[in-house]
């Protein structure tokens, strides 16, 4: 039997993390230690840096996933580490985990195999309290919101228009929708309300994309929270809540240190949603590592037309990024699937399937080498993977001028990946790169919707009812109109139809919604369910979690 | 002017808390450190102390205090700064300040003037993170219910009888009452529910009285989360929610250290509610400063009357610890309102209402020595206290055998309190001590709230309805007979109404409710309307909270 990632995890040979830092030059009192291996970047430290030259910039993004992922995250740890083991002095950039998904169904999201982060234990709950501060940040607010109302509502908030949820970081579906302040008038104005997860909150996204503490505050003050009777909207600044709301987000906004299996440093720090936010971890840490390292791997969430898109229109926009190459993962299994064969199906070998699926490969290619990116295919190594099915994505990738390179880091680690790792500072170095956003600031919002689902999804036109045109017009017109578009879609296809695989064309993209995030800067265009607080399944995770005799934590995955 | 309190905080010089660690003999890796100020002293040597002697403990308790607080946390401060100074090993053990309250009325919990523990802010805000742990275990398990009844309710739980609220870390009124659930079949069955401030947690009180992770996680196993339609009760262990609740608290659970101003050890680990529970630091903290230093000094909440005997008869008793004196801190401006004085004339000399305050003192005083502990009094002074009140004060703690000392800890530091200290080690070393909780286990359950009223509070009897006199007797039939009372009642009075100032007697306690904590082995006996969400005032602390340029903290205090 294989190792669990909890075994190789344990007898992995992890490394102070004051001597991870000095690898990246980082002096031992510039990393606020939480613990021997777990620490943060001081912001004294970083605001040192900023005129060094900055590294190069590598994305990890992945096609069309099944439900299972297709493993960009251990692919972004492998990199990683295949980067520093041919000599390269190479860090990586990962989201944080939320803590609430561990005791639902899904475990830990720290890597796994011999492509993990340590300590994994720790990444996957409290960490260094950050998914905490933001959510006591984010409850602050809705906190000052309704004292707002009892003491009198000066501002004439209509409790009937507060557009501020809750948060909390664990999966309660029974929070979804709430009636609060009942009682009587001591507990204030009863009305509707409830309670999202933490990595759904704007403040969660305002938090990856703030470029240090003063923008983190404006931005917090920029949040709209609820709309007066007449419409007009109350921020968060009105509430004078970005003060204390900073306040409570000053240590956390440090960008967190670890390390991979190969003692390799990993900046993990933040992790908002990939649907109704953009999905990648913060600037912060993305500026710090650049500054440090001369490669930096990191990952964007979903497939491709969402996590891609939204990394180059959103973050790298927003942030001055200029990424020097793209890594595609794919694997087989899910390339058959979108070839058409059934689940049960995927262990068989079935090249004709592979061939046809990879026309959702050819299109993220596509996509992405239509922002100035040059772009390598990481084919992720299952043991039922034939070497005909194999070379069959092999040579699609290479009509699209791509190379696709086979993956073993899961098994064995950096060792796995070097020959990626090869391909990707030869990528790097060529210069070819010449990164743009897909569309300007300046066009607008309809047709930046317009644009992403007729260039990337392969849609023919974008429909949405009247109630939905009239508030992008209205958000046109408000001075919302030069923010860049989140796109909230569905994962599984590049349509708005999960069931779609491969890579439909000439359908239509529904706009159900339009929610502006004034203050992380951009405005969801919602085409399709969002769940933004999971509940947990029959049997949870949680049921066979808990300490062993030694005090070690048992069942985490 | 005089400095504020941050001024005083941020000139101390402050030293790495490995350094505070080794002057209590703390190996340097044996501190997890968060930040070089703050650290946890880990279980592994905490375990490997179990074969020394404890040093000596000392508590810090008040008269019925005025709204304003007598200053048991500053003489906390100033008595371990006052027996460091005198060349002994001494040690402090405090609660650690809930987050919530900081941004309502009250400002910190960190000490005042010269006796204050640093880093303040941290100290305040997140720390090191264990409310937020404390919170998200006790929210676990409130899911787990919720996704119990969702799934089937194979155990029968009737909704209407779920025992067990949600927690915030934040004064939110708005949540004191609310119906969650709603919004349909996927969101669970509608019920009533509530959300509590984190310090009111179960969870939290079971946090400070468990000895280790093995009864912690035995007790949090215990909690009644519910009760079935024919009313039996459902435990947290039913929904196997113990182990993952554990596991969220096992780095919580670890003490931490920081330091005073005068550089001295202080261990601040938990911070329990002070009347629906025992209001005192962990077990586990103040038995590893016992291990580590001559000298512990610790605070309980509340006056005398409760944070005293809450401490005595279930903290002691319960850990097996035995105090060698008490300190009952008085202000002479609170002994003048218990002598009749108004608010607004508490600065005026008023010798007689000093003397006729007395009796509250002397209560205080008696009832500390009816556990067999010798008493001091400090007189925390302020600059309005004349000579001859305080000489007033003096001799009437001496007609009881009981030394009162003058404390200028605030403006001296450890100079204020050397007096006190040197009659604190006479007292301890004197060995006159001879600790016994007020009542016995086998006690009844209402006998023990007789006692309790009638020996400590000066009551004539205690009164409660049918209903609550059945279910005592339930409690006594159904094997919860043997565990100690914790009284809920207002702190500003012996008797059950805040009013009745100076030593009431003759009158009735009536017992409102019971509450069950099983966890926490305790039997809440509520005499008063207990708040356990408070809310924000109409101007908030919040307003007035920023960071500054350089990113510090402004307003907190």
């Amino acid at each position: 039997m294989p190792k669990s990632d909890i075994e190789i995890a344990r007898e992995a040979s992890i490394r102070p993390i004051i001597e991870v830092g000095e690898k990246l030059g980082i002096p031992q009192e510039q990393i606020l230690q939480y613990g021997p291996y777990k620490g943060k970047v001081s912001f004294d430290f970083i605001r040192s840096l900023e005129d060094r030259p900055d590294g190069r910039l590598i994305l990890v993004t992945a096609i069309t996933p099944t439900p299972a992922g297709e493993g960009k995250t251990t692919t972004t740890v492998g990199l990683g580490d295949g980067l520093n083991s041919i000599g390269k002095n190479a860090a990586i950039c990962l989201r944080e985990p939320s803590l609430g998904p561990c005791f639902g169904m899904k475990g830990g999201a720290a890597g796994g195999g011999y492509a993990q982060v340590v300590p994994m234990e720790d990444i996957n709950l409290h960490f260094t309290g950050d998914f905490h501060a933001i959510g006591i940040a984010h409850n602050l607010l809705s906190a000052l919101i309704d004292n707002h109302i009892y003491w009198g509502n000066e501002l004439g908030i209509d409790s009937r228009r507060v557009a501020w949820r809750r948060v909390v970081d664990m999966n309660d579906r029974s929070l979804r929708q709430i009636v609060s302040s009942l009682g009587g008038a001591a507990n204030g104005f009863s009305r509707e309300d409830g309670f999202d997860i933490v990595v759904a909150s704007e403040v969660m996204a305002i938090f990856c994309l703030a470029s240090d503490l003063e923008d983190l505050t404006e931005r917090l003050g920029k949040i709209v929270v609820a709309y007066t009777r007449d419409k007009k909207p109350v921020l968060a600044r009105d509430l004078q809540a970005e003060g204390p709301m900073a306040v409570l987000l000053r240590d956390a906004i440090a960008p967190n240190l670890v390390q991979t299996l190969e003692n390799n440093p990993a900046f993990i720090h933040g992790g908002p949603f990939a649907n109704i936010a953009h999905g990648c971890n913060s600037v912060i840490a993305t500026r710090t590592a650049l500054k440090l390292a001369d490669y930096v791997v990191t990952e964007a969430g979903f497939g491709a037309d969402l996590g891609a898109e939204k990394f180059f229109d959103i973050k790298c926009r927003k942030a001055g990024l200029k990424p020097s190459a793209a890594v595609i993962v794919a694997t087989v299994r899910a390339l058959k699937m979108h070839g058409g064969v059934a689940k049960d199906d995927l262990g068989k070998e079935n090249v004709e399937a592979v061939k046809k699926g990879c026309s959702n490969l050819a299109r993220h290619i596509r996509n992405v080498k239509a922002f100035g990116v040059p772009a390598v295919v990481a084919i992720n190594r299952f043991v039922t993977d034939t070497d005909a099915e194999v070379e069959a994505v092999q040579s699609v990738a290479q009509e699209l001028g791509a190379k696709a390179i086979l993956c073993t880091h899961w098994a064995e680690g950096s060792q796995g990946t070097q020959e990626l790792a090869r391909h990707v500072v030869e990528l790097v170095e060529s210069g070819v790169d010449q990164f743009a956003p897909l569309y300007d600031d300046e066009m607008p919002l309809w047709d930046k919707i317009h644009t992403i689902a007729t260039h990337l999804y392969g849609a023919h036109d974008i429909q949405a009812d009247k109630t939905v045109r009239n508030r992008i017009k209205e958000l046109q017109e408000t001075g919302y109109g030069h923010l860049p578009i989140c796109m909230a879609k569905t994962q599984y296809s590049f349509s708005t139809d999960g069931n779609l695989k491969g890579a439909p064309s000439g359908h239509s993209v529904t706009i159900r919604e339009v929610r502006l995030s004034a203050g992380a800067e951009f405005v969801v265009a919602v085409c399709g369910d969002i769940m933004t607080m999971p509940g947990l399944p029959r049997t949870p995770a949680a049921n066979n979690i808990r300490l062993d005799p030694e005090g070690r934590i048992e069942g985490l995955f």
